[in-house]
C-alpha cells in the first residue's frame, strides 16, 4: 500500500480481520467519569487477542500479502507486542514468521513467540545489530518485512479499534490514544476524521519521551532519544508514514509524567479491575491533568493493551 | 421472605434491582479453553458495583423494606463486601446504613464505608462483640438487619447473577461458584434448577475452609474453625437457609489448595487482563483439578469479586 490509507480501504481491513479479531468491549467507570468531569468510554485492547491493539495491524499486514508473499513468510525485528502479534497472525494463517529479538529480550517473551511456531533470531541489543539481522534474514527467506508502525498496512488495522468505539459510542467529542511510533494514533486520526470528522483526536505521551510532541511542534520528526519512562512501549520515534497523518489530523500531543501515568495505571486497576500496561495509562493522565480541556464532554479513550509483569508492578 | 425463593421471586429481584446493578459482561479466554479441555464462560462479577456480586443481594434485600423500615434505616455487621454493598445500596436510596466493622478492620475499608454515608460503629474483632454490638446499634435505631448471605432476600439477590450468565449463556453443562457463607451458590443453584434444571450446580471451596464440603457429606450444618486460606471471602459456616438449598440443589462440592487457588488466579490475570481477588478465583481451580469431570463440557463460572489490595498480591 502505497498512500494514506482511504476510508473504503480501512473498512476493507476491518471486514478482513473481523475473523481473527476481538471486538473488544467498551467499559465505563462512574468513579473516573466523577474525579475527571468527563464522560469516559474505555475501547479495551487489553482484551485483543496477545493482549494488545497490536494484533490488528499484524493480521492486516499479513491478510494483505499476495501467495507468493505468504509462502516466503514474514519477519520484524520486535521484543514487545509486536512480535507476539505477527507470530500469532502468521501461525493462524499457516505462514512462517521469522522474529528478530535482542539478546537482551526478556526469556518468557522470546518462549511467548515461539509458542506461536516463529522462528526467533537472536543478535545484539543495538539497533543498527538489529536492523542488519534483519536485512539477513530477508536475503535468506525471501520474507516479507512487516515494520512495527511505519507501513500503511499497519495503520489500516490500528484504525479498525476506533472505527468500532464510534460506531459503538456515536458523537464522541474527543478521542484519546497514546503515541510511540505512530501506528495507533495515526489509524485512529484517520478514521476518526473520516466518520465523524467533530470529534478531536489528542495524542497522549510520556514526558520522558516526548519526541512526538516536539515533532508535532516543530513540523518535522524529531528523534526519540535516550527515553526515559516507565511507559515502555511509547519509546520509539515516528516514522515518515505516521507522522504526517499525526501532523494534519491530530488535535494535540498532551504530555504527562510518570508519576501522573502510575496514578492513572492503578485508578483504572483498582476501579475498573482491568489490567493495563502502563503505556495504555497515559491518555487517561492527560484527561486528569488537563481537566478543564474535556471537562463535560463525552470522551474516548483506547486502551492499547495489558501485558505488564505481575512480579513488577510500579505501585 | 420466610421461604425459599420462588421462581417468580427471583424474576422480580431481577426487575427491582436492574436500575442500580451492571449487567455484567460475560468473558471467555482461548487459553484457558485449551488447557482446561472445557468451553468456560467466565461472568464477571468483579465488574459489579462495588467489585462484587454483593451488591445484588444489598439492593435486593433493601428494596424489599416497606417505608416504615426504610426510615430506620439498615445494619449489619462485616468489614468486607458486604459491609460496603449495603452502604452503597442504602446510599442510592437515601436510607441510613450502620455497619459494624472490628477495630482491626483496614482504615481503607472503613473509609470507603464512610464514603458512601454509612455511619460506622467499632467494636472488638471477635464474633461476641460484633454480634453484641450490631444488637445494640439495633435497639436504638429500629434498624433492619441485612445479614451477608443467611437471608432469602439476599439469597434471591445473589441469584441474579446466575440468571443472567443462562439468560446470555444458553445450554451450560455446569456452573461453578465459590462458597463461603453460602449466598451466592445457594442462589446460583435455585435459579439453576428453575430455568435450566439440566445443568449442574458445584461449589467450590478453599481445603482450608472445608466446612461447606463437610456439610453437604454430613447432611448437617459443620462449622468452619480456624479457617486458613488465602480466599478470605470464605471464611464463614453455612446458615439454617442457605444450607438446604446447597444440600438439595448442588450436585458437589469441590475443594482446592491454596496453591490451586493461586495458579489460577494468577492464570485469570495474565490471560484475560482482569483482576480478581483469591475468593474468585477458586472456581476455576476447582475445573483444572478435576478435568475428566469437565472435560469438553460448556461451563459457567462466577467470578465473585475483584477487591484485592494490589500491594499485596500472592504472585
Amino acid at each position: 500500500m502505497q498512500h494514506i490509507p482511504t476510508l473504503p480501504i480501512i473498512k476493507e481491513a476491518g471486514e478482513k480481520i473481523r475473523p481473527f479479531v476481538h471486538n473488544t468491549p467498551v467499559l465505563t467507570s462512574s468513579y473516573i467519569n466523577q474525579i475527571s468531569g468527563a464522560d469516559v468510554f474505555f475501547k479495551c485492547e487489553n482484551f485483543q487477542k496477545i493482549g494488545a491493539f497490536k494484533f490488528r495491524g499484524a493480521i492486516n499486514a499479513l491478510l494483505s500479502l499476495s501467495p507468493e508473499e505468504k509462502a516466503k513468510g514474514v519477519a520484524t525485528h520486535s521484543s514487545g507486542n509486536h512480535a507476539q502479534a505477527l507470530a500469532l497472525a502468521a501461525k493462524m494463517n499457516d505462514i512462517q514468521a521469522y522474529i528478530v529479538m535482542p539478546e537482551t529480550a526478556p526469556a518468557v517473551k522470546r518462549k511467548a513467540v515461539e509458542g506461536y511456531g516463529a522462528e526467533v533470531i537472536t543478535c545484539k541489543s543495538t539497533l543498527k545489530a538489529r536492523e542488519e539481522t534483519l536485512e539477513k534474514v530477508i536475503q535468506r527467506t525471501g520474507a516479507s518485512l512487516i515494520h512495527p508502525y511505519n507501513d500503511y498496512r499497519i495503520i489500516a488495522g490500528q484504525a479498525t479499534a476506533a472505527k468500532e468505539l464510534i460506531e459503538e459510542v456515536p458523537e464522541l467529542e474527543a478521542i484519546l490514544a497514546p503515541v510511540g511510533g505512530g501506528g495507533l494514533i495515526s489509524g485512529t486520526a484517520l478514521i476518526t476524521h473520516y466518520l465523524s470528522p467533530e470529534t478531536k483526536v489528542f495524542a497522549a505521551e510520556p514526558k520522558g519521551a516526548d519526541d512526538a510532541f516536539r515533532s508535532f511542534r516543530s513540523g518535522k520528526i524529531e528523534l526519540s532519544e535516550n527515553p526515559n519512562t516507565i511507559a515502555d512501549g511509547l519509546l520509539t520515534s515516528l516514522g515518515d508514514k505516521t507522522f504526517p497523518i499525526i501532523r494534519d489530523y491530530v488535535e494535540d500531543v498532551i504530555t504527562v509524567t510518570d508519576q501522573e501515568i502510575v496514578v492513572a495505571m492503578e485508578l483504572i486497576w483498582e476501579r475498573m479491575k482491568i489490567i493495563i500496561e502502563s503505556s495504555s495509562a497515559v491518555p487517561l493522565a492527560a484527561v486528569l491533568l488537563e481537566k478543564e480541556r474535556f471537562a463535560d464532554k463525552k470522551i474516548g479513550i483506547i486502551l492499547s493493551g495489558g501485558n505488564v509483569d505481575l512480579r513488577k508492578l510500579p505501585f
